[in-house]
């Protein structure tokens, strides 16, 4: 019964709908006041903007800046435990090339479920770097410099237990914000991260929908998993967040009926800024999604990604990263953002109340 | 010729003067501005107030807090290494009993020099514990939880690139306050840990007064043999910190001739708050010692130790943790503070400016 809801659903999904128009509102003035009381600050990958994202050190001066959420990207190891990296590779991250530089898979990547975490706490993590033809380089100039301090790959668990003890001793209540990657690649492997995910956030106490939490992933057939199988069998029933990014295979769900569908497993959207913003727009000439509306009418928080403050990252509509973050929260009526600069939009927002 | 002057510089040090006395001040309004235009918030140990004193996390969180100066205690490792931890001592802080039970002294001590950094990092560090016929209990209670995340000893390279790498990515200029522990103990073992750590901020660009780094250290004699013989073989000259506790060994250094000797090798001190204010004394019988007004007479700034805001760290003559600060920076003119937690002092600080 349950599979036969859930693969209606994901029909309906699929066939609705022909994507996303943008036009431009008639005046500059607000559009939609958020579903939400307190507009959030959600840490991408913690305060990446100052620290290699998804360090301990970059989690725990997300939290120090105020941030109301942290953002946790998990993956599985070899040995079935849950790393926070962003993506299921080490190879942009750490010095996994210098230290087992006969791990790669045919591809010349290195994947962390090709590893245990004892391999894994044995690595160096660094900024960000491309690497080409044994060049390194950063993919943001100006962050924290390459190579330097030293730090590690840490579990879903130490960061949870981070938070909470931060919580205990600041008096403060910071959420976490975690996304299971790739769900069909772990499949593949033979692991069901979702459920294992699910496992880790029982153990930590959070189980119902008011608790401090948003679980997010970009894969709607996982999260329908997660909203009608996973989490009724253990008696859970945590707030959901569909990712959505301009990625082809979205087109069918962003529309009015596809943000209804939405709306029956998810809290939230967590969308592209590029979904509500056209990105060739002017500051005079702003092209504005529906999105944002439709989301609304369906009861859904809508969270976009990522407000970046580096050069070159300002979309050409905003005149600054200030700017950028008055368009999403006040005139569009974001009710939060994920940022790389957490400081920047806690004191955007504590401004404007 | 420098040995002479050394050693009659130090006689002189310690035959003068009886000892502090402490006056109830015939008003309650401010007795003296500060030398600096700006209060300094040193952060004592990192935001050691919300996470294990001395780890790099409660570094990160110090830095973005606000703190103008980060601390960083120095002891050395058997292999010649600079670590970050409060005492030569691993017991405390650490679950060394667990990993290395048969490596105490017969003290019953596990001692940082008597391992590797390699052994050393195999280590958790966890929050500060007592520790009495096997009964673990934190010392202070309302703290981040015992035995919870995952954190590790540090270099104070590690350190250094930690601040150094943050002042590159937010643009700001928060400053090193590195104490050397225990010099004495340090040559029985047959290591020179001044010269160590001079060659560490050295090699990092600390040579000079104007740069933004305070040298602390309780030995005077090493303080001495720092200014006089280390410091200008190697061509620097760090502004030094003279620290003072109410140990009879600082009797003959606390008037008004003792404050004059010190401001022959010192930019400041760094006083217990008790040399300051009578730990006995009463909100509306402040008794306050001359040693502020003999430093600043002398060119030196002071810096105490330490602000604590914990259940039972409050002195009886303070009302609240900031009524604390306002007593020392306010009335009695102090330049800077030592507190386990930096957001309150920069709060403070800010309120007043």
């Amino acid at each position: 019964m349950i599979l036969i809801k859930h693969l209606s659903l994901l029909a309906a999904l699929f066939i609705v709908g022909c994507g996303i128009t943008f036009e431009s509102p008639t005046t500059g003035v607000e559009r939609h006041a958020s579903l939400t009381t307190k507009k959030l600050v959600i840490a991408h990958r913690g305060a990446s903007g100052y620290l290699p994202e998804h360090t301990l050190v970059a989690k725990a001066m997300a939290y120090a800046q105020g941030a109301d959420y942290i953002e946790q990207d998990l993956v599985m190891t070899k040995d079935d435990q849950l790393v926070v990296l962003h993506d299921h590779l080490l190879d942009t991250v750490t010095n996994v090339r210098q230290v087992f530089p006969d791990r790669a898979r045919d591809d010349g990547r290195f994947y962390v479920i090709d590893f245990t975490l004892d391999e894994i706490q044995q690595l160096s993590v660094v900024e960000r770097f491309q690497w080409e033809n044994s060049v390194v380089s950063p993919v943001f100039k100006n962050r924290f410099p390459l190579g330097k301090s030293s730090f590690r790959v840490h579990t879903f668990d130490d960061e949870i237990e981070l938070i909470q003890g931060l919580n205990l001793s600041t008096g403060r209540s910071v959420g976490l914000y975690p996304e299971i990657k790739s769900p069909a690649f772990h499949r593949e492997e033979g692991k069901d991260i979702a459920a294992t995910v699910l496992n880790a956030l029982q153990a930590y106490g959070y189980t119902k929908l008011s608790d401090k939490i948003y679980l997010q992933c970009f894969d709607p057939h996982e999260l329908l998993r997660i909203h009608d199988v996973l989490m009724p069998a253990m008696n859970m029933a945590l707030p959901l967040v569909q990712l959505l990014s301009t990625s082809p295979r979205f087109k069918s769900i962003l529309n009015e009926v596809g943000m209804v569908r939405v709306s029956a497993y998810a809290a939230g959207i967590g969308p592209s800024i590029d979904l509500l913003v056209k990105p060739d727009s002017s500051p005079s000439d702003l092209r504005v999604s529906n999105l944002v509306e439709w989301a609304h009418a369906a009861g859904l928080q809508v969270h976009p990604y990522t407000f970046r403050r580096d050069a070159g990252q300002i979309p050409q509509y905003a005149a600054d990263f200030e700017d950028l973050l008055r368009i999403f929260l006040d005139q569009l009526g974001v009710d939060g953002v994920f940022t790389d600069f957490p400081d920047l939009a806690v004191r955007f927002i504590e401004s404007e109340t």
